[in-house]
């Protein structure tokens, strides 16, 4: 029996929590989580998530790690193990031994999020949670929509699109690609890049979005970027079509 | 302003509902939407249902009508005005104006349900309220499941495939056709018929799934639906994989 460091895969409905930083009094994904190590370890455990999804968001592959001084667990029968003691909204796809220092945050290269929106006459009850509601008749230009989004790739300050309750202080980050991907029934933002800030994504599809109502012109959010103009950006846009898809090392 | 009677064509999230039937003190699908009639009517309304979905069952096309003194919104107009009034797990998809003695359960000619099973090796948040969880490495008999399905198309007196708890005389049904629908990642059943008896959908996919686990074979189904033996058949198989599809007329 020595100390491990385990890192876990994970999928989660972020409906009923806040999300996933441990508050006081309130459910969160790390909350429970920690509780269900606890209950499996019986010892106080730590997790350290790639990325702090906000309250209603989901993951279907955040990634985490926690050190423990128990090693008999193999890492194959962890996600068996803690499935059966996390609810079901909650699941551990996949679980592996790392080396002692690896940091499912710091380690991270980079995240790939997706903004779902759903097109349809009328509200969807099996999508309500997990997209936003596009209605049928509303018109977007796509074309500007997508020209907007190349003005956001590469090395940027990305202060204009920051919301505040994290002070953080280098709000330089990399946008790998950011594309957005129209079908009759389903409207997706795909971004990947090296980090976010705290409701970058979301405010980032809502000053999107704005382009697409014509309210916004892709020059315009260049110009916000360039001036770090909070002001204009955003609104940032509802929780619930967000996807933590996968994280990179 | 004169009497009317409306079809409405209702798509809703089951899960957090003790079924369809108003129930006292319980938080029923009819109870909710009965609720949003008088809303909108301020007249107390009473809303007849093609097929009463249990609690935790969920419905793309479930058809109900309901009969008002009252002609004046345009059945166009229905479904926005009650959609603003009904919670974001029911929603009103279509309305029509029919004749005044029209009745969605009893002019119903057909029904279609369809039971979703997902194949994963881990479970699924999101999909845990909308399909049945099987196992990757559980081994079923696809084929013998597919024959046996077929000795139940017909007309034929279900009382062996009906739970107890709602006292109906004539027992007899006809199914038109039992496909299942088998991918990688889902296991689909798909149900027609005239009209199902209390829990018969539930406890036939049950059956089914015991011929897949070689636990029953199709002859065996066939003795249990001529015998008229309850205690044979079943188990009824979870609620949250139902969707009740459409209703013919």
């Amino acid at each position: 029996m020595k100390e491990a460091n385990y890192k876990l895969i994970l999928v989660y409905d972020g409906t009923n929590y806040h999300g996933f930083q441990r508050q006081k009094d309130k459910i969160t994904i790390q909350g429970v989580l920690e509780n269900a190590l606890k209950t499996l370890y019986d010892e106080e455990i730590k997790v350290t998530a790639a990325g702090r999804t906000d309250a209603r968001v989901h993951a279907r592959g955040q990634v985490t790690n926690f050190r423990v001084q128990d090693d008999r667990i193999p890492s194959d029968r962890l996600p068996l193990a803690l499935n059966s003691i996390l609810p079901g909204d909650i699941s551990v796809k996949e679980a592996e031994k790392k080396h002692l220092d690896f940091d499912a945050r710091r380690d991270a290269k980079m995240k790939r999020y997706r903004y779902f929106c759903y097109k349809s006459t009328h509200r969807d009850p099996f999508l309500r949670n997990y997209a936003y509601f596009l209605k049928r008749e509303r018109v977007l230009d796509y074309e500007n929509m997508k020209y907007a989004c190349q003005k956001l790739v590469g090395v940027h300050d990305f202060t204009a699109f920051s919301a505040s309750g994290r002070p953080v202080k280098n709000k330089i980050r990399e946008i790998y690609s950011f594309d957005i991907i129209d079908s009759e029934t389903m409207l997706v933002f795909e971004i990947k890049g090296s980090g976010f800030l705290y409701k970058m994504v979301r405010l980032i599809v809502g000053t999107i979005m704005q382009v697409g109502e014509g309210k916004l012109t892709p020059a315009g959010v260049e110009r916000i970027l360039e001036n770090k103009d909070k002001h204009l950006a955003g609104p940032t846009i509802s929780p619930q079509g967000l996807f933590l898809e996968d994280v990179y090392y």
